[in-house]
């Protein structure tokens, strides 16, 4: 008998990536309504068109969409084995925009190209870019973004290919928003969605403390990334991780991403969509017992050609066992003590 | 740029309501098969009616469904961030009725009316009474409910209203029960549903002891809360918890009523629905890490007009850490030591 | 008013087993998408066939199928407060077969046969034999498997049974395996399903470190025991666990068999179903905080009659605070340290 590891994933190294490289990622996945229900029960979102049909449906929608994030997590999760084991450091998101509604029923699998490589000047390890799409099961892509992680080298022998940096946008462009056809908020009724605050009435440089604040145990964070079928093991393992770099199990930071966005609700509750994400850092880890907290600011306003539909662009700051009452966020060098999350995203809200 | 508060939630202060007035909460609910399940994970709950579609349906259930305090969950959980976000406690509830079955696929909306309006005489707070009815997607009432709690004043020296107090019943009479038209358990199988003990079998006064014990994890209670869109905040948030009143975060009363309803189980297999909840009582406060037992006591029993049906009014008692072989209930004064819950309801119960 | 027990189930001690008998379990339940959502979130499983619907059809499925494990868990749970309330220890499992896919919407019950009893030396306890069959909405078998479990004399006096101690196979043999007819691997997509390593690349005698270690919560065992209505008490109240053999509570064996499969995706990700299972142990109890590994072995291999379908037998080894990185497991006597279980079953796989 003997005992080997050739038939276990290793992920691949910086070396294995090669500039114009297509990834199939494995295992397509049925979103179903306990994934919704279960994505409900681990952040507590209340955005209307995500919990009602009938609202949805009145919308335009064919049925209850389910919360965008859910699907970027999954979408994100199949990719984690092919692109990020390896991973030391999960770096920038960019160009990332929502092309389609998805569905309980609907059918999603990722594939990604390669589209920069840049070896670092330790010649431990190096940048890898790569642009993933999200397709459903009628081949429509779903969700498109880039991202950038710093990958290990498995051998630091290795031939260092030539460098590509891509050029990415600072921000996705209103002209380049993919909202469904059909997608009416003329009838938006703002009692059932919780606020009487429309598109109308936010400015730019506007500042809004969402003031709730959500605690974060081991098993929730555990469970929402098993349910994005994230692989990455610094989430998982505690008797690995406590001789790691925090001796903790790191919490996915797209994990964060959505309590934000679920916190937001108090403040934002007609933000009933995210149609793009700009660009997004991860501050700062978290971990199990940190309470999370975020504000908002009004980074810019567009207008849509769906009817009753206008844009906001936000930078959402989240925190962590700190109030964001006084509105921490980046300064020279770096960010405020406590600051854990910096995205830059475009919502969907109706027009009066 | 300038930051405010303007467009985040406060909730409402005790001068802030007006008798009679028409409150619309927000955010309908679809109900999923995904919502069903996390109760049933959550809770452990094992009545047949709410597991088994062939059982529901042989009942003359349209399918299977969901456990009453799950749709009573959600129809509450609309109403905290309009009445309850500033209330130093849940007073308590009567007049409770359950009028139509929710099914996966029913949309549930909430709205109250102020029935009832008094200050204390600190002068700092005030009791608001407000009847609460869940509404379907047809527009039919499922669940209709009076709740009474104490609410902050925001501004101490507010107008003080004429004090309302409404007359509320002791109990909800057998006359007023609705039960689904069609309802029949003449068929109903006790094989299936866990116990030969059927209504004709228990007797006022008689007591059982469910014996189990449930302890109660971080994880567990909130995600709960998040299920049910329940956004008060002393369930959530260690960070500023750590210098309330406990120290610790509060489990939402509603998960107790829940957890003491499936650990009854075991005694009251065939009490297949709550028709009714004549009021209830949160005694103590639970927080994670305590185990929960609970006892109930037979006080009434009731006929229907239902073929097969009979009712049973239940005491239940709830308690932490706490065995209830001795059966600890109220003392004079108040309760015995681990007793967190008396909840007095009607069950439905098969007759032979 | 009196207090009593009379109602509230005791289960069965072992004098109240009697050879021939037939059990039948309560608590019929219609499984949903929402619990095969909680089964992906609770072990973050990945095989293909139970995620992806159009996967699953187009190799004959009627739908996405429920994993095996999850089907199995409801079946056995039913159980438990017939046969293991009671139970010092559960012994072992043999000749459990899987007759039938078990699809979201399928209604699941079970019936059991005592087919053997034996006292203990001691006279205060003894081994009871049961053959449980799990059946859908349709009356035919999904599982049918063996399992003996040490239970517990009520009353030490009680009359000693003859022995009888039946004859069970060492393994299920491929001949009895109940492929699904019409399930067809011979268009397999092997990028979908996450590797290219197919029945024909594995070998007897080979062995596989499934590499990845996940670690349990109070939350998340005790939320999967439950979602299997399990009602064995261990596993959920730590009020007298404090005071028990080990002062914690015990987490459910087969929460262990379902992280052990879910691990075994890394090297196993085309080992599509489990057909059956030959036979397990429990090693060593598993507690909260214990990080699981797991790791495979290769022990036989055989051919199925269904068209690009073979089998693997797996002697599948799981370990707690302890790397499978040197292939832990029996030694004489008794299992190197830190191993909990050691499973032997049957899988199917793609051939070339």
């Amino acid at each position: 008998m003997s005992g080997s590891n050739a038939k276990t994933a290793a992920g691949n190294y910086f070396e294995d990536f090669r500039l114009d490289q297509e990834i199939t990622h494995a295992t397509p996945r049925t979103v179903t309504e306990g994934d919704a229900s279960l994505y409900l029960a681990l952040y507590g979102s209340r955005f209307v068109v995500n919990c009602a049909e009938p609202f949805a449906r009145s919308m335009g929608y064919a049925k209850t969409p389910v919360d965008d994030l859910l699907a970027f997590h999954i979408v994100f999760g199949k990719t984690v084995p092919d692109v990020s084991l390896n991973a030391v450091a999960n770096l920038g998101y960019a160009e990332c925009r929502f092309l389609a509604p998805v569905y309980a029923g609907d059918t999603l699998s990722t594939a990604s190209r390669v589209i920069g490589l840049k070896e670092n000047s330790n010649g431990k390890t190096g940048t890898v870019y790569v642009r993933s799409t999200g397709i459903n099961q009628r081949g429509e892509t779903v969700i498109d973004y880039v991202r950038w992680v710093m990958v290990r080298k498995g051998n630091t022998d290795a031939v260092t290919p030539e460098p590509v940096v891509p050029e990415l946008s600072d921000r996705v462009a209103p002209e380049d928003f993919a909202l469904p056809a059909g997608l009416d908020a003329s009838g938006f009724d703002a009692t059932m969605s919780g606020s009487a605050h429309l598109w109308d009435d936010f400015s730019v440089g506007e500042r809004i403390d969402h003031v709730d604040g959500m605690t974060i145990e081991e098993a929730e964070h555990m469970t929402a990334t098993r349910l994005y079928q994230n692989t990455a093991r610094v989430h998982f393992n505690q008797f690995s991780e406590k001789d790691g770099r925090f001796g903790r199990r790191i919490i996915y930071g797209g994990h964060i991403i959505s309590l934000a966005r679920a916190i937001s609700f108090n403040g934002l509750a007609n933000a009933f969509a995210i149609t793009a994400i700009n660009g997004g850092r991860h501050v700062a880890p978290c971990f199990a017992g940190d309470t999370v907290f975020a504000w908002s600011e009004v980074l810019e306003t567009a207008d849509t050609a769906n009817p009753g539909i206008g844009a906001l662009r936000l930078r959402t700051i989240a925190t962590k066992d700190r109030s964001c009452a006084d509105y921490p966020g980046p300064i020279d060098p770096g960010y405020d003590d406590g600051v854990i999350l910096d995205l830059d995203y475009w919502v969907l809200m109706p027009k009066r």
